[in-house]
């Protein structure tokens, strides 16, 4: 067989423009999204739906352990994929030894001229949001880390707020330099706080509060949000406004609850905010279609929560993922119920029952029915719902209010529905990657986290990592 | 063949070239190998080993659900992959009416004049390698899909002997055509039972019948196979040395037990596995570097099995994954111990222990070991000894025999070590692929395991797919 190929020319020049860095860098992070995640997310969609981000032309595979754990955390992975380099558990974008700073590409991206963006769902001073502007050896130094926003040089950050800006985190804090919003205001950001100022805003740095009904100052999870309050989408859309000029931006854009509604075991939740970041991921890619030889957008996680699997030991190879439609709010949300049930001195069990049929489904009698609760069920719920009455003022954990009863109910509906979880936190699970436009291709095959960040670097064209 | 290309740019005379399909393609297929199964794979090598397939160029994402079911079994999957369409649960390469064939690769690679080969560490006549050379309604019909080697055409049959074959599994055949060996043997090829036979076999068509050690026809679990039987790399060597000639060839290896492990919740056995399916890839890809530009090897799965992850409830971000080494044999061998022991009149609780002890390291006592059995654990061993003893004679499952002791001993051991099974069958979960060589590119992106089937054909340059 011969093959006659003039290359003089063309060919090799395709090679070298290929190396020319990507001016407009989208980075989506969906903490806690690995594959099954993916997956869930795309079942629960309507009838003819799909992910955007499923459709992009690359693909590739990210290992996400830590150099000190198997299991990771969202500092050390965040770290990982901001500076392309390892660190330990808890470390915000420093080395392992807590001494060393490690350069993030938003750092990079403002050496270069760019504009930059962050942007999270969960408190923006979270610890993957803060691996790209922070310097920190402690992820949970919340006030110290939104200090940092102020001096960051960052352009917008959208999303959630500081949660070291409340009271109770600035209270800990060894320094006091009064409350973040006005540092920022005087930094020259404005601080916008609704959704409704926020298109008033015509250049300029920008810092956004997030909306109100959240906790810990994170926007609400995609299926308890009233229609009236910020999406992920929106806090994207109007970065792109604000970021777009000449010199290029980059931009992060963490889908951060996912990884909440992982922690908590709840599909629905995870998979509907699958859903959510999607939506943002296609501002980003409209952007891409207007500027789609200078535009790169990577999605990808930064670990696997829950160790989710699409069917269970109950269900075999039976699965009815569409019942999860069936739940009409958060565990969260449910938990926030319960609490309140408990604040105005108690329900009965019949009452709680009647709650859980009007929230999820689940129902004593109607044996014919998907829904219907066995004996077994209704024991383990009465058991649930006596243990959390019983305890004392209710306490909020990390990932929504402390009961037994809620995690109970979505624990029924994910099994009837054919979810399985392994774990309550973050599993060793490989996550995918997607990519689509300039520089995509550098995405494929399977490495190392660190790995993935060196590629980002190099695939935008950013000093120190293309010669 | 000569290929003149010589277009305006030359740009476009790289795109002709690479759809020029690959001469020699290999197609690897891990039976319920996840990305969790890789990665667990990985983190049971030697310090130091990789995993070859892992570091392909190319990397995708298959989603596997059958039409009729959400989750897959291996012949709707093998269907899919080996011919490009849907079909029902449990069909091995007809429409789900049962009536119409769908043609394989493995025909069309027979009509472009190639050679062919199927390889299986399982029974050669078993769903997934079934796929590739038969057409029948069920298959559980071993005797029917294996009397359709002898016409299939397929030069080279390696790895597992046919179930078909055995006198139980012909008893309940429609039609008896004696036995498969004779039937191969008349149809002109050589029938080799043991490795040490194989080499002296120089050419023309060849079946292989395993090694003695194993159950239903397949090889032995990895981690239990004597150094003198044969593994699945020395059936792709073999495959390669016979199937080799300027027309070019089509092989498929499945990697099959790596799913009976996981149907057994056996991480061991499974992660094991895991590399001895590297193993035979490594051989093809020593092939790929005497033939790179026209050498295809993709290596993927079917379905992920067993909900694995890493990380479990237990654990939380603790693992402790090289635990696993202690384990000495499979769940399926210390199964059969303990049907051993049922056989002999039974044995004390206390040599159970002892046997427990000498085969995962686990034991009594020593409070400050990881091998640590908690008083609770001793409990849920003793009670399961018990259940175990008690009942009837030792029946054979599918994957296994049927006791409750063995799976007890194995999943203490897999949840110390941080792994986390939600089922004992398939999941929904999608699997990975890699790509190396010829047309590999065209394996990236995330699409379902038809449209891998439709690639394939393309990447192979065969008829009915590429104009």
């Amino acid at each position: 067989m011969l093959i006659l190929l003039i290359t003089s020319t063309g060919c090799s020049s395709v090679v070298s423009r290929e190396q020319v860095g990507a001016r407009y860098v989208f980075l989506f992070i969906g903490d806690g999204m690995g594959l099954a995640q993916v997956e869930l997310g795309r079942a629960l969609l309507a009838p003819g739906d799909s992910l955007a981000f499923t459709s992009f032309p690359v693909t590739g595979l990210v290992s996400t352990s830590a150099p000190d754990r198997y299991i990771t955390d969202s500092a050390a992975a965040g770290t990982a994929l901001a500076t392309g380099l390892p660190t330990a558990i808890g470390t915000v974008s420093m080395a392992a030894n807590h001494r060393d700073t490690l350069r993030t590409i938003v750092e990079m991206a403002e050496a270069g001229g760019r504009r930059t963006g962050v942007v999270s769902s969960v408190g923006i001073d979270n610890a993957t949001p803060a691996c790209f502007y922070a310097h920190e050896p402690l992820r949970g130094s919340y006030y110290a880390i939104a200090l940092q926003m102020a001096s960051s040089g960052v352009d917008y950050f959208g999303g959630g707020r500081p949660e070291g800006n409340f009271p109770h985190k600035r209270a800990g804090a060894a320094v006091d330099r009064g409350d973040i919003d006005s540092l920022m205001h005087r930094s020259g950001y404005s601080v916008v706080k609704d959704s409704a100022s926020l298109a008033a805003v015509q250049s300029g740095r920008l810092c956004i509060a997030s909306a109100p009904s959240s906790l810990k100052g994170a926007l609400p999870f995609e299926m308890d949000r009233p229609a009236t309050e910020a999406d992920l989408a929106l806090f994207t859309r109007e970065g792109i406004r604000l970021l777009e000029n000449p010199q290029g931006f980059f931009m992060m854009v963490e889908g951060g609850k996912i990884d909440w509604a992982c922690h908590a075991n709840d599909a629905a939740a995870a998979g509907i905010d699958v859903g959510a970041f999607d939506r943002a991921i296609r501002e980003a890619v409209q952007f891409y279609r207007r500027h789609p030889d200078e535009t790169l957008i990577v999605v990808t996680a930064d670990h696997e929560c829950g160790g989710l699997s699409l069917g269970n030991r109950e269900g075999g190879y039976q699965s009815r993922i569409s019942l999860l439609h069936a739940q009409k709010l958060s565990l969260e949300r449910l938990s926030g119920k319960v609490a309140a049930w408990k604040r105005s001195g108690g329900v009965s069990f019949q009452a709680a029952l009647d709650s859980v049929r009007a929230f999820t489904g689940l129902r004593a009698g109607a044996a014919d029915s998907v829904f219907a609760l066995s004996v077994a069920q209704q024991r383990e719920l009465r058991d649930a719902f006596r243990a959390t009455m019983s305890s004392g003022v209710p306490r909020t954990g990390q990932y929504g209010t402390d009961d037994s009863f809620s995690p109970a109910v979505v624990g029924i509906l994910n099994r009837r529905a054919g979810v399985g979880w392994s774990s309550n936190v973050h599993t060793a699970v490989p996550v995918p990657v997607f990519a689509l436009g300039r520089n995509a291709h550098m995405f494929a095959g399977f490495y190392p986290n660190t790995a993935f960040g060196k590629k980002l670097m190099q695939a935008s064209g950013l000093p120190g990592s293309l010669r």
